[in-house]
């Protein structure tokens, strides 16, 4: 029973990840959406979509267990915008002391479980890691697109920022990237939602 | 590519439940949940909890899809609330209605999986829908007790309803159900959030 009210323990203080704000607008764009919510849609989205995944044998609830504990995190280390350089800088310690506290209230053997779990997210390095990478990125790249680009127009988001944030989410599934760049980034470019910054550069 | 143009069109229309309020209050008090929030959190307690489940072999990947879409059809029915008598009457017949036209966004062959998932949830007559089940009353149970029972004194809930709406709880798990009585009901009783109208009855 000791076990149990432990896991109890953690149910309850997850809670407070509904109240961790992001910067991506929801259908209408009345308000910003919060962590919980990016997350329900982001699981439910890689089991909808896991057919287009690169590796066609990764485990599904794995990825899914995955995406839903990826930002309990923030609950104490907050939301880092993808696109603030100085939030970034200090995100991975101010992380790892909340993964301490955060998942150190489950019993020892959970604990290590979903800690690794959230460390293999993390490294990026397995095909699990990389299909949930990807709807982490084509959910609210979706969603931006889907608010004519509000978000990026917000924080005057630039091309060559969203090509290097994304650098890595081919890995995941080469037809989603591509769907995403064809009908999320490209429409946007050509309305003027995302400062197209490669072209001046080069 | 017509396929995932289908999925992706359906993935966007579900961004809609996070506007779907429910009557469960947060950690603070501070605001109630939405559908999109209760989902994650139940799916993810779900597979936090799924050694609790009466029936060892339940398949959790189908569980946890189960959670994460049973409310989407709320997105045209509204969500019924579960002591609410006169909305529960009229409550299927806006749901199938709701299931036709959203499920009916995905290809044919994925409408008919996930609308059937869904009408298994409701049926509740398999061991996956018993747990899901428990999750998706069990998770509320939680947060109300929490919230030093904060809905269920806004509505006067009574006993003798909560133990009707929770008659198959138990089918799900005998273990968390008796957690919940015991750490979720019981004190709040004793507190008086929860009117129990039993002993008067008998």
């Amino acid at each position: 029973m000791d076990e149990l009210q432990k896991i109890v323990e953690f149910c309850k203080e997850i809670d407070k990840e509904k109240f961790i704000g992001r910067q991506t607008y929801l259908t209408g764009g009345e308000r910003k959406e919060n962590d919980a919510e990016h997350a329900w849609h982001s699981a439910l989205m890689a089991i909808l979509l896991s057919k287009y995944s690169n590796n066609q044998n990764i485990d599904i609830l794995k990825t899914v267990t995955m995406i839903l504990i990826h930002d309990i995190v923030e609950i104490d280390a907050g939301d880092t915008y993808a696109y603030d350089d100085t939030a970034k800088q200090t995100q991975r310690e101010r992380e790892e002391k909340a993964a301490d506290r955060i998942f150190g209230i489950l019993p020892p053997n959970m604990c290590e479980e979903y800690r690794s779990l959230w460390e293999e997210f993390e490294r990026n390095d397995t095909p699990e890691a990389n299909f949930a990478h990807i709807m982490d990125n084509f959910q609210p790249m979706m969603l931006n697109a889907h608010t004519n680009g509000k978000a990026w127009k917000e924080h005057q988001v630039v091309l060559s920022k969203i090509l290097a944030r994304n650098k890595d989410t081919h890995k995941g599934s080469e037809i989603l990237w591509e769907f995403g760049y064809e009908n999320f980034i490209k429409p946007n470019i050509a309305d003027g939602n995302i400062i197209d910054d490669t072209h001046t550069k080069s």
